[in-house]
């Protein structure tokens, strides 16, 4: 392509609401433009970006069996009814036709994927299967965030598996969490696989692929020696104890103007892993929480929503937590009535298994301006209960190895999922196995998003000048820039240009007669990975001369034999 | 690909509501399955078809310099607010966002391209610039209708144009024009470039490339002599003549339940064409419209429509219509205050050119029962303007050549505008020409649809056996079938298909050990162009059969060298 020909203009300025790099080298290298809050144009500079992307996406799903389609992305409500997520999630833009009759814009399609499912498969014989496709995506996100990073409207690649059984299902979850350690690789990407929170997604584990990223808004924890990593909201860790001696009798005290655990540790200067902290909530059904855990501790409202099934949670009033007899800012299960596991009536207590780690400790005496002290579990109360709701923290201790956990901000790029039959039992989506018998489709999904990928390759591939693009997403592979006041100079550069794309090259050329210092400038913004300047000077010192975006040096090379020497040069992958 | 791990299946019975080949075979091949009416999601066989149609539309982009890029799928309300088609295009899917931000789903982007020509184009350096994407859209059309044909979310190429002035207009406009011959062409469609009106698109010039189809809702005229064709809402045709003598005296004539052309000329025995026939209608913009034209011709409502700048038309009340002063079934522009060109008070009259092949003609007295003979223009009335509004009618003269026009159906499958400044005015994109002047940017836009030209392809190429897919749009070359009882064979048939896969050749591998009349039955179904048979029988004979899709005879080739063999077949371009 050439530049004087080229849509899309390089900017000298970053956008004042900019703070991520790649947001800021985004627009000023003329990738996209945005058209609202997390909705973008994608320039024909930053599509060439996205075909390399999709290029990569494909070979890996290729290579491992699984097929491309198309999904829709208006989906009929009926169906986000028949998975229970028209209400769980929250991000859905929702319309009517001119019928009235209402629909969804796709999130992700796992509705629509399980549909065909029972359409298309009928017998074991059917099985397995394996799609994915690459489509345009809608999130109707609190706030878009961060450039490309978090979009409301974006391209994801979402593959889906339908196996037997989970073994078979276990069997592929490998090749692709294979084939996305590929992917990330080619695009020079240092991916972290975590565990994570199945979420609103459902199913029964789960990987995130994070990029360790200052600027990105997960955490995740990883252990240095043994190198586990989960983000915060599915990772594991081992509560120390706490205990306080053998259990002595119950005693109740006045703390009066105690209702946090800070006020109530100064007032009886004890530490805080003596206390048993109390959280009240309602969930998206209405139902009163009581989430406990050691004093020390703070809940993960995701892993407690995740125990309970839940997809919000709201803080309890006063009032909520008065009618089922318990005294807000002193509260405990300690003479309420408790929900057994499993049981309809009473209150709903879900415990961290920190309190197993306690002795004679702290908690509520449900009477304002009271607690008690030397309590104890299972002697002085019941719970419905214990399950990891805790938040991790930095210093932590290793669950697998019992090194030290260290919490890391991440950007999240891919996410896999084993969802069994969280959406085949719904649909009904069954085969008929060896014996006749009616089984449920074993399904996965998995995700990629290419908007945010690309703006994460330069968050990750960047200096002061520009983006550095690793050579198999870079847009183009050479850039040659023209620096002539003397037209006929103009045709050494077109026949480079011709020789190189004919070579099988993607080629930019800037033949915009502009002054070298606004060309080369543009060079180092733009980030493609050789440079190659015809000049006079070049010339006169004996040919073109190159220069690879990483390095500073620059190197004359004779024009007789030029486009081999290139070639060989890109082949032999000294494009860093 | 081997058949026994493909998603999507085919199917004996096509679908109970389906009319169109087309939709009859996309269904029973397993190209694709509706989700919703209007809406469907591409399995991965028909995805493959996608894959290479898109494939011919970036080759002839790329040759005339059209860069890709992707605009998205969501807009915000004021961009369609800005080109005044917030209220126009009656076939938008409106939205809102969680904060009540209104939006509208693309059913074209000369909204965004032209938001992004004022971001990026300053001067006449920047210009001419052209760009595409192929981009998912969505219209809430009244009707979806023949399978793909008319759908509700489909996938569009659209290409806009960029230019300093009209000549630039002028030049790409050929160009693509000829890049569209092309696509057609490759992908096995005898296009015709039809004269088009311009619509809600608005704009100076248009052609619709329509396929000649008797199932197809769009109609065109064609001149068997001259080749002149014209969608019937352009069309141009010569109004013979129809006078009747010299100008004799007005007389007014009492016509008894004559509302009618049919009863006045029965009446007053009469042929129709010495009749001025009265039709009111009223607009979207509540204006009240006199449209006229010789009793043997109708009102081509989209003609009246684009000569009135309207974007719907009603019928007129008879309480509308006796407002003016006029008689319903009587009526004439004779004693009403009639518009002036370019005025804004009296009745708007338009009346088609037929009336200046008339003399002495009957026409009402706006009295109930009574018309007036030996009417004459202009002697006896004014009208605010002359303009074509007639239908077509098959048997009409050609403007051109003097031939007589055809009517022929057709599916309308790409569409070519010449915007001029239509979108560029309103939202101000403009350039510096080289006098420093600020001027409008020129603009062009041009569709296809990919999901309706797939079943156009199959529509032009079945038999009553299946597809018979065009070489550069099949979604396989090969399609190998093994018929072995032992399994030993299969080993012959893997190690063609690993070499016809090495040698380039896209490859479906029917290994599902069926019956021979099922896989046979099913390969003549999905259509792929050669048929490749390894069976014991093939063996005997002397090595493997192969028979091309629309041919009958079958030949043996040679184990040995059967891969170059093939090669040199498919390169000839002996697949039909």
């Amino acid at each position: 392509m050439r530049l004087s020909q080229h849509f899309g203009r390089t900017l000298r300025d970053a956008p004042s609401d900019a703070q991520m790099t790649s947001h800021k080298l985004i627009v000023r290298a003329g990738l996209a433009r945005p058209l609202a809050a997390g909705i973008w144009s994608l320039l024909p500079l930053g599509w060439r970006v996205f075909r390399k992307l999709e290029a990569i996406i494909r070979e890996e799903m290729d290579a491992i069996g699984v097929e491309e389609m198309l999904m829709p992305v208006l989906h009929p409500a009926e169906l986000w009814q028949t998975s229970g997520r028209w209400e769980s999630v929250d991000v859905l833009m929702k319309l009517q036709n001119r019928e009235g009759r209402p629909f969804v814009l796709a999130p992700t399609c796992e509705e629509v994927v399980t549909d065909l499912c029972r359409q298309e498969v009928e017998s074991y014989k059917d099985l397995p299967r394996y799609v994915y496709h690459i489509q345009t995506k809608e999130r109707d996100e609190l706030r878009a965030r961060g450039g490309m990073i978090r979009l409301r409207e974006f391209t994801m690649k979402d593959a889906y598996s339908m196996n037997a059984n989970t073994a078979g299902l276990d069997v592929f979850y490998e090749a692709i969490y294979q084939a996305y350690l590929n992917i990330f690789e080619r695009c020079g990407i240092d991916i972290i696989p975590v565990e994570a929170d199945t979420g609103t997604m459902g199913g029964s584990a789960s990987h995130e692929f994070v990029m360790a990223h200052d600027e990105g808004e997960d955490r995740f924890v990883r252990c240095a020696d043994c190198g586990y990593a989960a983000n915060v909201e599915a990772a594991a860790f081992i509560r120390r104890d706490a205990r306080n001696g053998d259990p002595a009798p119950l005693e109740k005290v006045a703390t009066p103007d105690c209702k946090t655990i800070a006020e109530l540790c100064n007032f009886l200067s004890i530490p805080p892993e003596q206390t048993l902290k109390a959280v009240f909530y309602t969930t998206n059904d209405g139902d009163l929480v009581l989430a406990m855990l050691r004093g020390d501790l703070d809940v993960n409202e995701v892993k407690l929503m995740s125990k309970l099934g839940a997809s919000t949670l709201e803080p309890a009033t006063e009032e909520q937590i008065a009618a089922v007899g318990a005294a807000a800012g002193y509260a405990s299960p300690i003479g309420i009535d408790v929900r057994k596991e499993g049981g309809a009536d009473g209150l709903l207590v879900i415990v961290d298994p920190s309190l197993e780690s306690m002795s004679n400790f702290v908690t509520g005496a449900n009477e304002a301006g009271y607690h008690v002290v030397n309590a104890n579990y299972p002697r002085d109360f019941e719970v419905t209960r214990i399950a990891d709701i805790a938040e991790p923290y930095d210093g932590a201790t290793c669950e697998a190895c019992g090194g030290t956990l260290h919490i890391e901000s991440a950007t999240e790029l891919g996410h896999c999922f084993k969802l069994g039959t969280r959406y085949s039992k719904p649909f009904g989506a069954t085969y008929v196995d060896e014996n006749g018998q009616e089984q449920y489709v074993i399904m996965g999904s998995y995700g990629i998003g290419l908007d945010r990928l690309m703006a994460a390759v330069i968050e990750a591939h960047h200096d002061d000048y520009g983006i550095l693009w690793p050579r198999e997403v870079a847009p183009y592979d050479i850039h040659i820039v023209a620096i002539t006041k003397d037209d006929t100079l103009y045709e050494v550069a077109d026949q480079l240009y011709a020789d190189l794309r004919a070579a099988g090259f993607d080629v930019v050329y800037d033949d915009r007669g502009l002054s070298p210092g606004v060309m080369f400038n543009d060079a180092d913004l733009i980030g493609v990975p050789l440079r190659v300047t015809v000049s006079t000077r070049s010339l006169e010192q004996g040919g073109i001369e190159i220069k690879w975006r990483h390095e500073k040096e620059r190197q004359i090379l004779p024009l007789e034999g030029a486009v081999e020497q290139i070639a060989s040069l890109l082949e032999t992958g000294q494009a860093g």
